[in-house]
């Protein structure tokens, strides 16, 4: 089984959750993967937990997608970090971090796209 | 002429604002309001000198679009106070705030369709 986590920023205001629950539910129709969110601060699951809990649950490969907009200190510094601590807790499962959303063309476009309509 | 903010968080790293250009660029493209990037913090412009900006460039009225993707503190309270503070300063200007893109149902198709094409 292979698991997929969202990683996000977190936030002291629960409602901001929102969004990513929303995109979890979305991925997870769109991919065979078991689909968690994970934090980086204020709110649970940490990313180790969510990590745990899908090894826990026979995942053998780990993608952790950063959903954050812009490459800076989060992920670039925080999440190998954490990603790191993960491989070592779990030897043997291949856990692999991926460049954020925000550095991909079409989610751009789609942002772009949805400002402009409005315009 | 209209102006058109996009407002995002803003890092210690100058490198984490790329996504962000990108964005400003390709939405100047499908728009004929006159678009500037804020940030909140970390680096310039703030929001208050992006729209003194706007106004002296003659902007009648101004869309503040938050480019975050959750609803939190940084857009529910920090930027209704930093809008206020624009208001005042510019009286007979129209300073309208919008949620943030990541309410946007497109927005997280979009997320959602990047990250399963690779599953």
């Amino acid at each position: 089984m292979k698991g997929l986590v969202l990683f996000a920023h977190g936030s002291r205001d629960r409602e901001w959750a929102r969004p990513f629950e929303e995109l979890a539910a979305t991925v997870s129709r769109q991919t065979d993967a078991r689909v968690r969110l994970a934090y980086l601060e204020l709110m649970p699951p940490s990313l180790g937990d969510a990590i745990a809990a899908l090894v826990s649950e026979g995942a053998k490969s780990i993608r952790i997608v950063p959903v954050f907009l812009g490459p800076g200190g989060h992920t670039k510094q925080d999440l190998p970090k954490l990603a790191a601590a993960a491989r070592e807790r779990h030897p043997g499962i291949e856990i692999a971090c991926e460049a954020p959303i925000g550095e991909q063309a079409s989610v751009i476009e789609a942002i772009a796209a949805a400002i402009a309509k409005k315009a």
